[in-house]
């Protein structure tokens, strides 16, 4: 039995588990795709903690799942804590799960140790902030940021055709409350790093005072479907060959670029995809990332200009179709400080950083003073079932975030 | 009504168009795969216009079609005329069929015109010429020639998981006869050229002297699946970039290669397919054509030798699978000279050429003296719902072939 300064970290470890055993196909990949009968069942898990934990759970008209614990302050607005539980396919146990499982086991700890909160204390789980099903993402906690219309969220189309609102009615997540009517205080996210910084520095808390800009385009190359033996190379309109030539652009434009920007393109389909005929239409996505606005825009500016080159030099016609942008968010000096100050007091090594990632603590940020807590990433790897976390180290993030929610709640 | 030397151009144009109707999608494209309904639908009114003509039908055991005019020497060996009516996906009408129905109708006005053969003439619609579906291409004339055991055939799994063998059995054409019973004495095959050399040179018939070799591989590249904003670009295992990599190493390759070697990526699959998540693995077609047999060496080896340095320099791991590999094919003198002269005969101009693309004829050159006849495709087009050739030109060349045949099979 921990302390009262303490966690119950084989209660938060184990929930870990047991949370990251929902959504494994036969193959043992674990999927969690938001609005899934996978999220339903981590959903329910989830809920039944937080009632276990004696939590009141509240579920808005997007999904957005919260467990709250009251505080002596009926009228003051509560301090979140969030994350997600929807993953990206094949994923790893950690990414959005830590956070809000982590957020619950403070809440828990609380109730149990009669901490007597001043504040309310609100743990959120948002909907689809993988944005691997729906888009864009990071979605339930933009709504509640007020950046997206309810109505707009439920009727996004996912990569099966569903809808989000039909999906989230399947599977007993339309709940009735207005998104953005819990407003709180504060909010923190802890979350893994999700990169190597901290493991390659052996630091064992990150303070992440940003959080990098994001740009996601969907690119659509259009040529001519032909006989792939018998057209001469001179009279190709060969659109995968076109798409090609985008991907090196855009490793050699950040390689070149002597900047943090990061491209990546994780989606690539070939029609009509026959191994003897030359692709007609070629359609990928681009991620493009970097903490300084005008560096992002450099990059878009970039791409769009070679991506006129190659219409005029391949002959091919060339769209684009923007899925996302979301500004770089500088988060708030005074949570970041209490971040370090928490981490130094339990004798932590800190530093402040960047987040690599999109969080929904980006959405949050436009309603409440908001910061990131991060701990190390084994390997830096995430988005991977080789995503790992030292036990310790997630005991050791839990602790900070509950001293610093403690701080924020009174009483 | 036609005379005696010249077949019913009418009736060959109207099955043309009544054969292109049948696999069409609900958006109009056709697309007629080996073993499906539609190969199904379209044998049903093969071999119903075959029995109509007075040809005696036979299927054989990988699924061959074979209708055939009996001679007054029943001892000899038959003249055979084929091609395939499988077709790619959002196919034209002609590839293939124009052969077969061509074939089929000099036949029927040999039988018309009592014109009273020597040897059998039997027309021939081989399996799965394309490929598409089951691997390899040119699977049932392979068969025929003795190249590919029956079993190895019918346990060919297709892109949709299902077997050759039980597709064929769904559709009724698994046969009785053992493939390889018909011993032609010489095989000719009429096709659309599917290239633009005829067209732009203004010549209306080819007499095909021989056909580029084709070498086709599947890639499959692993890296490692990551996090696309925060791992560091230095850090990637991109297994998209180097598939996109060899992508533009093949044209750049071909480009300075100075010979007629083509190279096609038809297909692609990046995994996990998710916007932001790095490619942990990406997997593509090559197809490599040349005329020459040491040139096409020489282009597997330099693919082979830039898919060794590809995966020193990012760290990927890749393999290579052999999908199909054929050498080229050097045709009969004797029946290359009976074409030229044949179209010389009706006025028409020729000219002697090599095919760029594979077809059956490549494989019954291996059991008997065999040639093509090209006619026109208007702007090169084929495997594209554009592909068209000029009614004249397609009457023009089945009579040719019927000279040709008449020849050949005397009497």
């Amino acid at each position: 039995m921990p302390g009262s300064r303490g966690i119950d970290g084989v209660r938060l470890l184990g929930r870990l588990q047991a949370l990251g055993a929902v959504g494994r196909g036969p193959d043992g990949a674990l999927t969690r795709l938001a609005g899934s009968d996978a999220d339903k069942h981590g959903r329910d898990l989830v809920s039944g903690w937080m009632r276990e934990a004696g939590l009141r759970v509240e579920v808005d008209q997007v999904g957005n799942l919260f467990g709250t614990l009251d505080g002596s302050d009926a009228a003051a607005d509560p301090v979140m804590v969030g994350s997600h539980i929807d993953s990206v396919i094949n994923a790893g146990i950690y990414d959005g799960c830590y956070g809000v499982l982590a957020g619950l086991e403070v809440a828990q700890r609380f109730a149990e140790t009669g901490a007597g909160l001043a504040r309310p204390l609100t743990i959120a789980a948002f909907t689809d902030e993988e944005g691997v099903r729906f888009q864009p993402d990071m979605l339930g906690s933009l709504v509640h940021a007020g950046g997206l219309s309810v109505e707009a969220a439920l009727a996004s189309v996912g990569t099966d055709g569903a809808t989000l609102g039909d999906e989230l009615a399947r599977i007993g997540y339309a709940g009735a409350m207005v998104p953005g009517t819990i407003r709180p205080s504060a909010y923190l996210e802890l979350h893994i790093e999700q990169g190597p910084v901290l493991e390659h520095e052996g630091v064992r808390i990150g303070a992440v005072e940003n959080l990098q800009g994001i740009s996601w385009q969907r690119v659509t190359i259009e040529g001519d479907a032909n006989h792939a033996g018998t057209t001469p190379i001179r009279m190709r309109r060969d659109a995968g060959l076109a798409a090609a030539r985008v991907v090196t652009f855009l490793r050699d434009h950040v390689d070149a670029s002597n900047a943090p920007t990061v491209a990546t393109v994780g989606t690539m389909r070939f029609e009509p995809d026959a191994i003897n005929v030359i692709p007609s239409r070629a359609t990928f996505t681009v991620d493009l990332r970097d903490p300084d606005e005008d560096r992002l825009k450099a990059a878009e500016a970039a791409l769009a200009a070679y991506l006129d080159r190659l219409a005029r030099q391949d002959g091919v016609t060339v769209s684009t179709e923007r899925l996302a942008r979301f500004d770089p968010v500088i988060f708030d000096e005074g949570l970041v400080r209490r971040i370090e100050q928490a981490a130094r007091a339990r004798g932590l090594s800190c530093r402040r950083m960047t987040s690599g990632a999109g969080h929904d603590a980006q959405m949050m940020a436009r309603l409440a003073p908001s910061a990131m807590i991060f701990v190390p990433s084994v390997g830096g790897i995430s988005h991977n079932p080789k995503e790992f976390t030292e036990p310790a180290d997630l005991v050791a993030g839990a602790e900070v975030l509950m001293d610093v929610v403690a701080e924020l709640c009174g009483g």
